[in-house]
């Protein structure tokens, strides 16, 4: 008997699946702060501007190790008119960082100083006011705003955080997404060894890799157990997220338009399939939804599929709620090295490898199926051929997306051999597409 | 009474201090390793090669919705010449991801095919063998190498290796890094509220922000509580530290040659100075040291030269450590909106902010002082000034090293009004110093 099959609404173009989800989601604020310890904060984005509590430093500070004088006092002095300091009354031995005594304004440095005797000193130039002084507020004053909303606090920051007097932050809690493996070909490795592992099964990996790029872009990801295909355990599992704190929800597998597929048949019964299908390769069986106003995904369960899917569609949503730019991808300009063929009417994301001949870097596309996670673990970048053409000449030059940094790319070859700058190995860079 | 005060040996250039922490610490295996649980292990670095434990797919499966055939069976369809094919015998409806039944090699499209009945369907053009079909291993093949020793782990490989039967990945165990803060003047806010900051009194934060550094490249960190200034307590927690299971010590503070500065004598005392005092600013008031083989090092107190201090000598190590490449700094080049003169015999790091004016990227310097922790927070990046010149003149193109991304440099200009890509918006790169 013929299976019973879904059909693709009509699919979309990528540029519209990003309108759709631009349009349908307000997402901006969605995140409620927590105050997070300093130290801890590392990476997350503030909910608020922060403002100093204190002035850095607090005082006037000497900043060499040497004697504090009224800067006045010093005035005249030369190499050929040195002028007696006496230590006690209006000249004091400090260290860098000790706070400048009463009345001094200026610090010799020990290096200048001619100690005649432990009351006397012998200075041979001036010294003007606040010369070697840190003034209160030089670095941070107080009330000053330290990070406006939406900084991403680094290392840096966290100096600076603790320096204006501010020990916890105001965070925007991490967006939490619920990722459901469904497939009644899923394998449990966790409770299973290999030794039971069956023709027809697959391990299940993607909950674990898309739960790893959630946690890479700012988000908290919990795995629910895997869900055989059953459209109503999927229905009833999808129908408690959406009424729980998470803010996103991620069907993996049965996205497509095959019998066993309920990702679509859920999301509609519960709410509203935006998009099923987008003109792009690897991904296009995705489905995006909306249930009582939370995103709701139909990710393929094509590995490379999902991180397609999960990249174009879900990290913009996810930066969106944080409020960080979707950053655009570093390019080069690039040659492949031999003439690729591709769909007309679809966009590929084409995984290449990139080598560096003369002055040129060439690109060699590796397998294009979407099941090749080594596609993507191997690739130097990703070509994105566009839908309107019919595949790349191989002396045509085309855009690779690097998925590593450029010096890693070129040092695969022998550096010697390659004497030209690093960088400049890559070709120019273009505009990322 | 004047202070007692310590001398620096004879400063070493950058070249030299590099020098001597690679000749003299082998730490390339110091690190040993442990088994992670492979969804826990992004970011780690593999301590092993790890090769494939099963292939993927691990048996010959539908790549498509469709019937599955023995190809022969449909050679000889023709538009002209539709073909009959009985569904049961020779034919299997099979969806993506089952395995191909015994005596099938190659699928049918659903699309392609015309059904007449529950048990014939018609064709109007042959299959190849193997079209449509996943062989088993087309992804990975059972022992093959997955990852080298040194692959850092990320989300991507999380599924590669999930794929190929890894469960569990060799990686290395973090470095363990013990940071002592010293000071009499370290203020711990961590026990003490605002209110009782007095004068003289500085908010104690380097420890926080080096440990977040070294969390960001890979290490681990404890912080040991505040020590005051005192050689013989700073002494005992060095001597405890390097044999218990540290891989490195940084005695923050101490570092300079006042009267107070106890962190040369300490490691003298135990061990070997390797180096006090490099030429650079800032930063220059370094100590690194060995103590019973280990590194110690005497990191200076102002913020911004305890992070060059970091991130010239500490990280290196660190690097080694892991088995991973001290990665070059992608740079720009730029011109300074002015003339800015440095020492003769110092190599500074000059905080910059980037901005484009035409066609040009131009750098203007931010506070100097090694004190002013915003003066790289604020950063958009560092020119290096060689030690051999007196400074930049305003026309003459130098080297930035970028602290972000190059995107969001250009990002603060209308983007409508420059209308150039976005990468070559940062002039062409340059080779990284």
């Amino acid at each position: 008997m013929q299976s019973k099959r879904n059909v693709y609404l009509k699919m979309k173009s990528l540029q519209e699946a990003h309108e759709i989800i631009e349009s349908q989601f307000s997402v901006a604020d969605i995140l409620v702060p927590e105050m997070v310890p300093v130290p801890e904060a590392v990476g997350r984005v503030l909910a608020q501007p922060v403002y100093a509590e204190i002035s850095a430093p607090h005082f006037n500070a000497a900043a060499m190790d040497g004697v504090a004088v009224k800067a006045e006092a010093t005035f005249g002095a030369s190499e050929a008119r040195v002028k007696e300091i006496r230590i006690g009354h209006d000249a004091v031995y400090v260290n860098t960082g000790h706070v400048m005594p009463e009345g001094t304004d200026a610090v010799i440095m020990i290096e200048q100083v001619n100690v005649i005797d432990d009351e006397r000193i012998e200075i041979d130039k001036p010294v003007f006011p606040w010369q070697n002084v840190r003034k209160v507020g030089e670095d941070i004053v107080a009330t000053e705003l330290l990070f406006s909303q939406n900084h991403v606090i680094t290392p840096y920051c966290v100096g600076a955080l603790l320096t204006g007097g501010i020990f916890k932050a105001p965070v925007k809690k991490k967006p939490k997404i619920l990722i459901i493996p469904t497939g009644s070909e899923l394998f449990d490795w966790r409770r299973q060894t290999l030794d039971s592992f069956k023709p027809g099964q697959v391990l299940e990996s993607n909950s674990f890799m898309l739960g790893s790029l959630i946690e890479q872009y700012g988000g908290a990801y919990t795995r629910h157990e895997m869900l055989v295909d059953d459209p109503a355990t999927i229905k009833r599992v999808v129908a408690e997220a959406v009424n729980q704190d998470y803010q996103m929800v991620l069907v993996l597998g049965g996205s497509s338009a095959g019998s066993e597929d309920y990702a679509k048949e859920v999301i509609l019964n519960l709410g509203q399939v935006l998009v099923h299908g987008v003109t792009i390769m690897p991904g296009k069986p995705v489905v995006i939804g909306a249930v009582s106003g939370k995103p709701v995904f139909g990710i393929p369960g094509y590995p490379v599929s999902a991180i397609i899917a999960f990249e174009q569609f879900v990290r913009p949503l996810l930066n969106r709620m944080l409020g960080q730019p979707d950053q655009p991808v570093q390019t080069v300009a690039v040659e492949p090295t031999r003439k690729i063929a591709s769909k007309l009417g679809v966009e590929e994301f084409l995984r290449v490898k990139l080598g560096r001949v003369g002055s040129w870097v060439v690109a060699t596309p590796l397998p294009r199926g979407a099941g090749c996670i080594t596609s993507i673990t191997e690739a130097d970048g990703i070509i994105r051929i566009p839908a309107h053409i019919e595949g790349l000449k191989d002396n045509e030059t085309a855009a690779a997306e690097l998925l590593r940094p450029p010096s890693s790319v070129s040092s695969r070859w022998d550096p010697a051999r390659w004497q030209a700058p690093l960088l400049t190995a890559i070709n120019p860079p273009m505009l990322p597409t």
